[in-house]
């Protein structure tokens, strides 16, 4: 087994989010804003911050979420539990709809479905075996298999070209802007899937 | 089974690095150098990049290592296979030498042993499965679960507040900042783990 054994995970978490189908979720956390008003009464520009609950296993000890608090962002590392099999090349939802190598893209359908996502700390209750985050992008229900603080010095390259995506922005507009936007439901097919 | 049933995951490649042992090996990417020389060799100053190779699985398309190129950065997801059991709270090596909770450290003793890096793209060969990578922090022979394009939009928040880790920079100096340093092997007890 040159390439390594199968693993086994159990998941740490589970998050609640108000995403409940996967056409309604943002593609990435920071496009996201909350789906509960009904599209008819959308309102373009900034509206309020989705928040999402992550509930950890009583087997995690409360003590392993002390000196969280100080952190803005942190990873959630997470099991893509509503991927359905995977393609060598997708098609991801932006621009001229080309179809692009499956590992320079974020689609949720991959070998491994593991997810990625960035999400902003709002609060810490360690003894509840609680954490509230903001600007996510998870299905409700999603299980969590790793939460990481954020460290911007190994995180962070803000002027890291990204290849096709930086090509199909500078074709046709910014579309990726940090911030909340317009409500998903309303807006699910514009959001940029990676 | 209310946080999720445990999950089975298949590594999708291996990653060949200069890092044989944990001792030697940096603690993030951008603290990463070459440990080839003797340490009584070692000059300060900016030296050669690491590079490493992840073969990938013969599984695994060529198709899917397409579009890779045109981007600075990648993510690797990978197994810690070296971990052995975990603990609620850590002494990262840095600074005062506090235990803090284990999920506000980056800490490879977790309970699902999942290590996340971003890691700089040197070269992509499709065909050949094999795409080689610089700044790594990663141990030899590591098998990665996912690779993922780095998104600035999504994965760049440079002043993103780190809580104990700003504060222990600002009580005993930037000991964080990006960039190779001395070899690792002359270091290793002065590289900060997170």
């Amino acid at each position: 087994m040159p390439h390594g054994n199968p693993i086994t995970l159990t998941p740490v978490a589970v998050i609640r989010t108000p995403f409940r189908d996967r056409i309604e979720t943002p593609h990435q956390p920071v496009v996201s804003a909350d789906p509960s008003p009904e599209p008819e009464m959308a309102q373009p520009g900034p509206r309020a911050p989705v928040l999402a609950t992550i509930e950890f296993a009583e087997w995690v000890p409360p003590e392993s979420l002390q000196d969280l608090e100080g952190f803005d962002r942190v990873w959630l590392i997470y099991h893509l539990h509503r991927s359905e099999g995977w393609r060598a090349r997708v098609k991801p939802p932006r621009g001229p709809r080309r179809a692009r190598g499956l590992f320079a893209t974020r689609s949720p359908h991959r070998p491994n479905p593991i997810g990625l996502s960035c999400v902003r700390l709002v609060s810490v209750d360690a003894p509840g075996r609680r954490v509230v985050v903001a600007d996510v992008d998870l299905l409700d229900g999603t299980p969590i298999l790793d939460l990481k603080p954020y460290v911007p010095y190994a995180d962070a390259f803000p002027d890291a070209r990204a290849g096709w995506v930086d090509e199909v922005d500078a074709a046709v507009g910014r579309l990726t802007a940090p911030g909340p936007k317009r409500p998903v439901r309303a807006r699910a097919r514009e959001v940029p899937e990676i």
